[in-house]
């Protein structure tokens, strides 16, 4: 993808200078294959974090809490198979021993070695086999290491989510990387289930955390498979100033470095999205002139939630009335006397009655892997673009005996 | 079921003295069945109504609040089929004329005759298909038709549902029954799709209207097939005093009808959830020991929403981390460290952590037709009880492709 502002590059965690990752087999997944992942900055680095809303918080998000309080850190260890949740004293031990082994390894303090962990929840965490794989993790660290650490953190995704871009501040580049996982249990409020991203700018952490939340709010907090807001949601942003550059205010350099943080996030949020548990197609909501921006997207993601919609989608049927039906119950206020629905440019809908369109036409458009859907409330001018995927046969198959 | 209080007997909405109802073919239905019914009272009735919070209301739900004005209605016409929902003008002259030809062979005024429609969202609406029948639906009109009007109304429904009760009031029999339909777009708030109740008690409107409510809340309020609320939910109450017994104030005899009621609404409202899209279980959750009444509630709905619980449900997998999880995200306030939850009889989750349950016990209890899950935040005492089914293969299916 091409934009004035940056350009899209090969890569993931480890495209920004100065850091390396990597991810073994430690044997938390009953299947096999990839299960720990190493994220690390070869310089200091100030450190954001976004966590999920969820009461119930998964040990490695308290402690991640715990280790982001002065805003540094130098490396993330995320492990799949296991979520480390509803453990009690035995997850908190255990996540801290986490980061404790790596930090012992990396010669830095466990204060600055966050954690996440993403799986089964309620099943003892296999913290043996854990500490066991952490001195290949950090051995096998490098430069281009992104990959593997992004094919570690997958559980039921069927690809790894990686993306990164180059964008030049004071004519040197800046680059920032970030990879996700998630597939199910996934309407983030905040994040994706687990997503790191790197830069080599530098900022002082509360400035990193403004940026985050801000990409985050129109990005990972507008997606959704399945409704399920899970216990371990969270999104951690390093930015190590490898690059020499440093941004300290709120100032034009800064503003381009939300805009290509947000391309980041936003792009992460549709793979996971498109990666939805059984999903076949990515689907675009654009709400459009609701009464404020909150109102746009309580009425996106109503629709974007519902199974009917959804299952409509799969089937690839123009079922508006199902649409309209997801925006009545959302709460907002509207007059449906003066909404309109688009399937991709394709009116259905408009000003208060169904339209005789053309059903040839609107097979074609909903059989596309993409497409996009325009709701016009017709009101003020509040908008939200949302994101969601089709719910399938797979998605009942997936989740009818995910324990097992 | 036996009661004290009151005694559940055979048949529906033509149980009480003084109704009788017909169900007829008229050809709504693309693939043909009944899909024509009316209720009819042989005396004048007060009536109350609840009907759908979407914001896009059905033109029968507009008109029927409209002739539930005064408090009096003396008949419901329903079909099955086609909704006439989204339809602008045409949908509301149609729905108008349904109840005025239906009132002009019955010979009362049209505003005392009610209307209803399910089926469809945004399809054009066959009138004079309908019209063509009512002659047919008003000749067959009997006190013995409750069971047809049943099965009239039915769309993706497996089975038609009624239930009736008698009580001693006075040291006279009174009879209430009901029908129901409705089996996807199902989270009603107010009601299940469509119901109709008939009481041959006598009660002023607003007292009537008092009790339906009560019921209401805590029956076809406390259901969800799939957490879509549609925009033609109604539920109609009409009592015409045939057994000589007239209540008119919220005393004993009162809250004893209430009861009795209740019982109506509960039995419909379990019918429609057992009844859900590929539905092959009804789940009772057992909300105890939260903040409040509305807390429990709050916390029910969102386990009984959530696609994760259910998909578990399907698949008969004791994956109660997903339960908690659902409490989590639901926005009530509690402790998970003083949560316990029961699969059926068998703890799984105490304090915060996972119990080393007997995993085949959990598979018998989760594999019954029926079973019940407690969730005891460990609160104050507020509770609430929910029924919701699990999400199959079928659900999808069903609803891939609804329209053709």
């Amino acid at each position: 993808m091409a934009n004035e502002a940056f350009q899209q590059i090969a890569g993931g965690v480890t495209a920004a200078r100065g850091f390396r990752a990597s991810g073994v087999e430690c044997g938390v997944k009953k299947k096999g294959g990839l299960d720990l992942a190493l994220v690390v900055s070869d310089h200091p680095s100030d450190a954001a974090g976004v966590f999920t809303t969820n009461k119930v918080v998964a040990a490695p998000v308290t402690v991640s809490k715990q280790h982001l309080v002065d805003g540094k850190a130098r490396a993330v260890i995320l492990n799949s198979g296991n979520a480390n949740a509803c453990l009690g004293e035995d997850g908190l031990k255990a996540a801290r021993r986490m980061a404790e082994e790596t930090a012992a390894l990396l010669g830095v303090p466990a204060s600055e070695v966050l954690t996440a962990s993403t799986g089964v929840i309620g099943a003892a965490f296999p913290i043996e086999k854990v500490t066991a794989g952490i001195p290949a993790l950090v051995h096998s660290l490098t430069p281009m290491g992104g990959g593997l650490a992004a094919r570690a953190i997958m559980t039921t995704d069927t690809v790894s989510k990686e993306v990164a871009v180059v964008l030049n501040i004071n004519d040197i580049p800046i680059r920032i990387g970030g990879m996700a996982k998630g597939s199910g249990m996934i309407q983030p409020n905040m994040a994706t289930m687990l997503s790191v991203v790197t830069t080599d700018i530098g900022m002082p952490a509360g400035l990193l955390k403004r940026a985050l939340v801000a990409a985050t709010r129109v990005s990972f907090n507008r997606i959704t498979v399945d409704g399920d807001t899970s216990t371990n949601d969270s999104l951690f942003l390093l930015a190590n100033g490898a690059s020499g550059v440093r941004i300290e205010e709120a100032n034009e350099k800064y503003e381009r470095f939300v805009e290509a943080l947000t391309h980041i996030c936003v792009e992460l949020a549709k793979m996971v999205a498109r990666d939805g548990e059984g999903a076949t197609k990515l689907v675009t909501i654009h709400l459009k002139n609701a009464g404020s921006d909150e109102q746009a997207e309580i009425a996106a993601r109503s629709v974007g939630n519902s199974n009917l919609v959804k299952t409509a989608f799969f089937g690839e049927d123009a079922n508006w009335g199902r649409i309209i039906c997801a925006v009545g119950y959302s709460g907002v206020d509207f007059d449906p006397e003066k909404t309109k629905i688009f399937l991709g440019d394709l009116p259905v809908y408009l000003d208060g009655t169904g339209l005789a369109f053309d059903e040839e036409r609107a097979k074609v458009i909903l059989s596309q892997r993409e497409f996009e859907i325009t709701i016009d409330l017709g009101n003020s001018p509040g908008e939200a673009t949302f994101w969601t995927c089709d719910f399938s046969y797979d998605y009942v198959t997936i989740n009818g005996s995910y324990r097992s």
